[in-house]
């Protein structure tokens, strides 16, 4: 499988040698998500941070979809916290958290990292469909004038849709089981970027050149996948924001027929950098 | 000075050079304080979190006294969480937030650490007078028959105080500068403890064979030194409780004056072990 080879040269990938020492003075990172088990971001992040040299680390938190107020409040009052990252279910919930947010933020109504500040204020991005398409950059390919399918609206189909979109595809299809979501998205896309041809259409795959997955279906404990893979086409870049399990069923059974496939952790590598320069910006670490 | 031999001496000193990787599986314990760069805690325990082989990691967070409702409630809601430690000013407040306590916390009304059981019940214990016992121990010292001046009856004194107590000195004196909560401690001790005589007296050493300090007097930030130094015998064990900085304005002086001195982290080294087997107790880690 192609996919083999992609693996190995993630970028950043954890070398688990590397020491991590924690003192009363370390600032602090979260990243709230239910499930949490599968989160990439820990062991990505914090190697960044040990890179860096930053006194930080980034620690995992396990938070129902309705405890993330609260949850949200207690980590408001610990003064040492310096930035959040939200992942399924709260990428949108977490918008109304926070006490601005940025342009990416604004143009897909959700939000996947907080720059918390030492004056207090809270500040929303959204950073996945720049990861997206940095990790496909990484492995050479661009979207730029392809026909791209995005399955799945969602916090980060829409991040991803919007990126795509920017970049200037020859088409860009959505699809998600909520029609309605899909047609909101395509209306507040079709609004940013007019000269892009932006659809909704049904999850086939067959007439695109790259597919991306932003649904959470294929995630470990889950199974089964949003395409039916018989209509996968051999050549087609068939992309899985999916971190664990690494190959996804989609994957699996698109490399068999051919595809070449990326999983998740290209796309939170691919954002890694620009998180870390969003963290940092102004007072912080 | 004697407290060098003493502090490289110190069980579980950290070896910088042990990873902790970190991944979405990781449990997380946090301890709470104000403030909390000072805390040894993050190094002690992570340390020997590693040389279990354990998947968690033990957080500093910054909490201020009117924040630590807020801040519990929230982590309540983080289902990975496993255990919490608290630190000044939190240790007697702390004993309102959790579902039960063992028999040293209903002894000394505060608590240093929660268990924070799978089932959602979290139990408060506390640990600081084990600890400084054993770090005494450590060093080769015993209270059994010795006269023993205990400043400051916070929540860590009380504790303190509780295991002088249990340990049978010839004598344990109490001094606060709050002389009414001086007294309470001493009642709940006599009578806890009715074969030993507990007083409450001024902050003079002089008659003292040790003498510990559980007031935050001399930490980092403050200066100064909860009794006069000149007052200070040769050949009197003096203990601070303060961790940072390792030796205090009391120490430096005491060991000048050929007094034998302990710093802070042999009290926090000295519960580590029990406090693993608290945080590891039934379901957890």
């Amino acid at each position: 499988m192609r996919s083999g080879v992609a693996v190995s040269n993630l970028p950043d990938r954890d070398p688990p040698g590397l020491p991590l020492p924690l003192t009363g003075r370390t600032s602090l990172f979260a990243i709230l998500g239910d499930p949490i088990d599968q989160v990439g971001s820990p062991t990505l992040i914090n190697t960044a941070f040990r890179r860096r040299g930053w006194p930080a680390v980034l620690v995992p938190l396990h938070v129902k979809a309705p405890d993330l107020a609260v949850a949200l409040k207690g980590l408001r009052s610990m003064a040492n916290l310096r930035g959040v990252m939200l992942t399924a279910p709260h990428k949108t919930r977490g918008l109304g958290f926070v006490d601005s947010i940025g342009p990416e933020a604004r143009l897909v109504r959700s939000i996947n990292a907080i720059h918390c500040g030492k004056d207090g204020r809270w500040h929303g991005e959204n950073f996945d469909g720049l990861g997206c398409l940095q990790g496909l950059r990484t492995a050479g390919h661009e979207v730029e004038q392809k026909r791209v399918l995005v399955i799945g609206t969602g916090g980060a189909g829409r991040a991803v849709a919007a990126a795509v979109a920017r970049a200037k595809p020859a088409e860009l299809c959505l699809y998600d089981v909520d029609q309605e979501r899909a047609g909101a998205v395509r209306q507040d896309l079709s609004a940013a970027f007019p000269d892009v041809s932006v659809t909704v259409g049904p999850p086939d795959p067959e007439t695109f050149e790259i597919m991306i997955n932003c649904t959470p279906v294929g995630m470990a404990g889950s199974c089964g996948s949003p395409v039916d893979p018989s209509r996968l086409a051999p050549g087609t870049l068939v992309v899985d924001l999916v971190i664990e399990p690494e190959l996804t069923y989609l994957l699996q059974a698109a490399a068999a027929r051919g595809c070449i496939v990326q999983p998740g952790l290209f796309t939170l590598a691919g954002q890694v950098d620009a998180l870390c320069a969003f963290f940092d910006g102004g007072d912080n670490v």
